[in-house]
């Protein structure tokens, strides 16, 4: 194949990759719909199976194979590809903890309500925003906004932390809420590890672009705004 | 380069992979043993870091891309390369699963002990086992370990469910287990998820060898001694 063939492949692998990637995030933005607006029809949707993703995800494996062994591409270009399959991973494992996110959700709306939930939907919409970027970077080969992906993760960590504390308190307080903050405990690591998967892909991104592995190096970027 | 030099920069990615392995399972059982004769030193050295780990996937990513470059691999040779770079993967986040459980077990160590530890073994030495055998299955391009370890992935749920059910009671009777009893239950979280990563070691190995993608079918495999 020509060097024109070979963009549209890349195109056309990307095009799908952001096809997976839109489908993923629509099914976590609905569990996390029917937990706080307990709509049980919303979260059984998406915990009834994702076979959809499974589907291109394999797709897509098949794509970025074909690339590798027809076009035999060279530095950025290999290195693109092969990101393109770990990106299809942690798509998938995004998906995972959709159908997770979605059965606690079923789980909390058959029992009464604990609390009003206020840090989970702003931990959810920092994972989803988060996930939307680093495809974006992604796609658009974008190192910056790639970093300040890699930058909102602690934020997302804080927030599971301090959530914790406040169930802990509950928990201590009354023993009839034990079971409902576990499940939101555990709908708060779901979100934790989608936050983790966009950071990954944050980080092969910048791989991409930079040829330059970032992944154990967070703490060598300087802070925003340091002048020392 | 000729066949005989991509042979041999094979066997040294392999070799690589599994050194790299050996000092995961090592952490892995080192964290897990802290937690269990409560020897703090233990968790502490496997929370202190995991540098080297780290630098390991760097250089086993590097050795796949040149071999992807340099060698343009096809068929079978292909998909072992690219699964290395996903087997890679796996095994680096097995490694942090490892520090989340010395975390854990440095906190549990520090208060007095819930119950005498009987499923976090048990779990733990079917993790460890299922990673082992993954990864013997990928050198080996053993198809039939590589299922037997897919297969013993429910194991590893049951016993998870079990353990959460049992804690669950120790907390509702007892507010004062609270925070004992969720450290247990996220490191059994942290062992299901090493026993998720030898799964997807495990379904690579499968793909290499039969070049059939078993990711999303393990519902068509026949149960063992089925005859109808």
């Amino acid at each position: 194949m020509e060097r024109q063939h070979f963009e549209e492949a890349l195109q056309a692998l990307k095009s799908r990759l952001l096809s997976m990637a839109a489908l993923v995030e629509e099914r976590v933005h609905r569990a996390i719909r029917g937990l706080i607006e307990r709509r049980a029809e919303l979260a059984q949707g998406v915990a009834a199976g994702d076979e959809e993703v499974n589907e291109l995800q394999i797709e897509i494996d098949d794509r970025c194979l074909k690339l590798l062994a027809l076009q035999n591409p060279m530095a950025g270009d290999l290195r693109l590809v092969t990101a393109a399959m770990k990106i299809n991973a942690d798509i998938e494992r995004i998906g995972d903890q959709a159908v997770n996110i979605a059965e606690y959700a079923l789980k909390l709306i058959r029992l009464p309500l604990l609390k009003p939930l206020i840090d989970i939907p702003r931990m959810a919409e920092m994972a989803e925003r988060m996930t939307r970027d680093s495809l974006d970077a992604f796609v658009r080969k974008d190192a910056v906004l790639a970093r300040n992906v890699l930058a909102r993760d602690d934020e997302v960590d804080e927030l599971k932390d301090q959530l914790f504390r406040e169930l802990l308190t509950y928990m201590m307080a009354d023993p009839g809420t034990i079971e409902r903050a576990l499940a939101l405990i555990l709908v708060s690591r779901s979100l934790e590890r989608i936050a983790d998967h966009a950071t990954n892909i944050a980080e092969d991104t910048i791989f991409i672009v930079e040829a330059k592995d970032v992944r154990h190096h967070h703490e060598e970027t300087p802070p925003a705004g340091s002048s020392a």
